[in-house]
């Protein structure tokens, strides 16, 4: 079938057979099939959707694009833990330590953010000397003694997911549940474990702005799990304010280490506590999540999650003086104090505005190009449902740089916070599981 | 707006400003816009469509996007009749000198065809030597002559169509009816024209297959005329058998010659007569269709329009005496009589299997780079409604190469016909005057 009349059937509305939509898929890969050819079959895509084959077909041929993880030789039970990204999300920094004490391993690859603060491996670069293992069988060291293994994403695995998403980037469809749920479950797929967690967030802050459309996108990608026989859980979390207080790459390093000693903050600590307790499920460890949680909550106190993160840190060439003295993260030159401007109730703390306050600090990427300051960043002090009077501090800006972006993210901080009479409680951070 | 916003704006079905999608156009003729985004928006348009004010805006930028034909020095009445297209299609060859008659010009602009037989173009060049006008000036010199303007498209005119149409016709986006339409109209409007009328063909043999979809483009065309304060006229006329008798390029110059002697077959005659009427009524001359029509059946009898056309080839450097002595046109090595396998009333003679049949004894292309043979084609001698018996010739087919295209030819045609034991009527060629 030619090119021309593949996209006619999708723009017809009419199922692709599996043959047909492989067939143009691969031809995009060898060049036969255009970037003009494959954007009209992405926006036709786009506005009539997939069918479940159709969906299958394209998640199996772009994992099948590229090299295959195996980890062949870790003996630990392996989950891929994958967030939809938000503002302050350090989950996998805590998240690998915590599964790791007991016995599961971390297998994930992670990548650079855009916008907001950067991605887990920006953060990870906050330390001294840190470099990702680039080799699976680097990896695979690192699962067996650390029971950690993050590496960097790479131009073999799902190239064709990599090609993809440069065009639809430009082209106006990224935002395509079918075409979301498939990038993601085939990085997933291609990448061998034993459970997948998908934390999707919800709100301000998040990708999917509502409970609703996160729900929906949730359910495609269980489909595909259930497709690949994948044990696939899924949380859906709260992103209308920042999750935890620290917002740029060292603080969050900092922050997570803090959690892993039993200081941290209470939503992020019920977060990764709930995914710890999904994954002991998942491993057969405990019957119900509850159970696994209540596990979690007491390792997190003993500390010794901490050991994991340093050794890891270690065989990553990272200096692991920094885990043990996550103080060392703060070396931002100035410090402002953001203050309550009234008496009353937090009402608002807009996700979205705190982030791109922090990249305006230089926490994040506006373009590619753009060089990170793992110094600066926001930790927040108050957040929705505390109590505030007037003149209280609300977040602190750590900074480098006192220029125009600075005042820009001093105002844009503000203008984040809401503050009410009427009292107002505190959001929940886990919506729900399934 | 970046590009990519002005697609997804389309995509999320909202009305984009004159200036966005003025820009947007602007930026894909610099090569701001890529063929990528663009194809992504094509089938955005596609699927949602163009408001009234998009649809304006995307036909006047075509037309300002490259030189217009003002036909400075032209004095005639100027109508530009367009066709979109069916099996047998001779009309402009015998039209234009019809309404020379009257002292109307024609003013228009011609392409190759693909497929079936070829297009006008192709035609006039099987009078041997003929060369259509390739500047404005000898435009306005063969108007005001011979009353016929005839000109080859370029490169020059509407070349922001040219390049859309060629990314359509790889995209899958090249059946929407205001990308169609605003094609169409765009070429129109940049020639100069006092009376515009649309010949949109219904059925077997033509693009819009049903009357119901031919009146949809009818009215967005309409619609775009009105915008452009022009006059336009629609005819509807059917096309689930040929028109005329002849198939093939030399084949319809010499029926378009012998119609303009008054010998012509019934349903092209009728054709010409109405659009010639129309034109009359454009033009002032009468008050309504069927007076202009009775002036045009008496002025066709008298042959007074082939001098007309006489001298319209003449200026064209073509060999004149093609159109005093037209069976010199009739030069076909073989003939091959197609005969009736039955008694009773042709029920059905499918245009597309006729045209198709003309393609393959060589009258028309299958690819660009194929040569057209001028002589060969099909004459028909029995026609929808026509009454037969066993052994009656249906139709002659004139061929130079006795090949497997040949025998798929003859094939094909006997299986375009249906005989059938009822009496059926024969078919309308005008189905609506608007």
């Amino acid at each position: 079938m030619r090119a021309v009349d593949i996209i006619i059937k999708k723009r017809e509305d009419l199922e692709l057979t599996s043959e047909e939509l492989k067939e143009f898929l691969d031809g995009y890969l060898k060049g036969d099939v255009t970037d003009y050819q494959m954007s009209a079959f992405l926006m036709a895509v786009f506005l009539n959707g997939l069918s479940d084959n159709e969906l299958k077909v394209l998640t199996e041929t772009m994992r099948n694009s590229g090299d295959l993880i195996h980890l062949e030789g870790v003996t630990r039970f392996l989950i891929d833990k994958h967030s939809t990204g938000g503002v302050g999300d350090k989950t996998s920094i805590a998240l690998a330590p915590l599964l790791s004490t007991f016995g599961i391993g971390t297998a994930k690859m992670s990548g650079k953010g855009l916008g907001h603060t950067g991605g887990t491996l920006d953060k990870f670069e906050a330390i001294p000397g840190f470099k990702f293992p680039e080799s699976e069988a680097e990896m695979v060291n690192s699962i067996e003694h650390s029971g950690i293994g993050i590496m960097g994403q790479t131009d073999d695995i799902v190239p064709l997911d990599k090609k993809l998403y440069a065009l639809r980037d430009v082209t106006g469809t990224v935002d395509s549940y079918p075409l979301i749920a498939s990038s993601i479950m085939s990085k997933k797929l291609a990448v061998r474990s034993d459970g997948i967690i998908l934390d999707v967030k919800v709100g301000d802050g998040a990708f999917m702005k509502t409970l609703e459309n996160a729900q929906k996108l949730a359910n495609i990608m269980r489909d595909i799990g259930t497709m690949f026989e994948r044990k696939v859980h899924i949380v859906l979390s709260g992103m209308e304010q920042p999750l935890g207080n620290a917002i740029g790459n060292g603080l969050e390093v900092y922050e997570a280490v803090e959690s892993l000693k039993g200081n941290g903050p209470k939503d992020f600590e019920e977060l990764i506590t709930t995914i710890t307790g999904i994954a002991l499920v998942q491993k057969g460890v405990v019957k119900t999540v509850e159970e696994g949680i209540e596990k979690a909550v007491a390792k997190l106190h003993s500390g010794e999650a901490v050991t994991a993160l340093r050794d890891f840190v270690a065989d990553c060439h990272g200096d692991a003086s920094y885990i043990e003295q996550p103080e060392k993260f703060l070396t931002a030159q100035f410090k402002y104090e953001l203050k309550a401007d009234a008496d009353g109730c937090i009402s608002q703390l807009k996700a979205e505005s705190v982030g791109t306050a922090g990249m305006l600090l230089g926490a994040g990427r506006e373009t590619k190009e753009d060089v990170i300051d793992y110094a600066v960043g926001i930790v927040l002090e108050k957040k929705v449902g505390d109590i505030v009077s007037k003149g209280d501090t609300l977040a602190v800006l750590h900074y480098n740089k006192e220029n125009d972006k600075f005042k820009q993210a001093v105002e844009l901080l503000n203008s984040a916070y809401q503050i009410s009479n009427d009292k107002v409680e505190q959001p929940k951070v886990i919506l729900d599981i399934q």
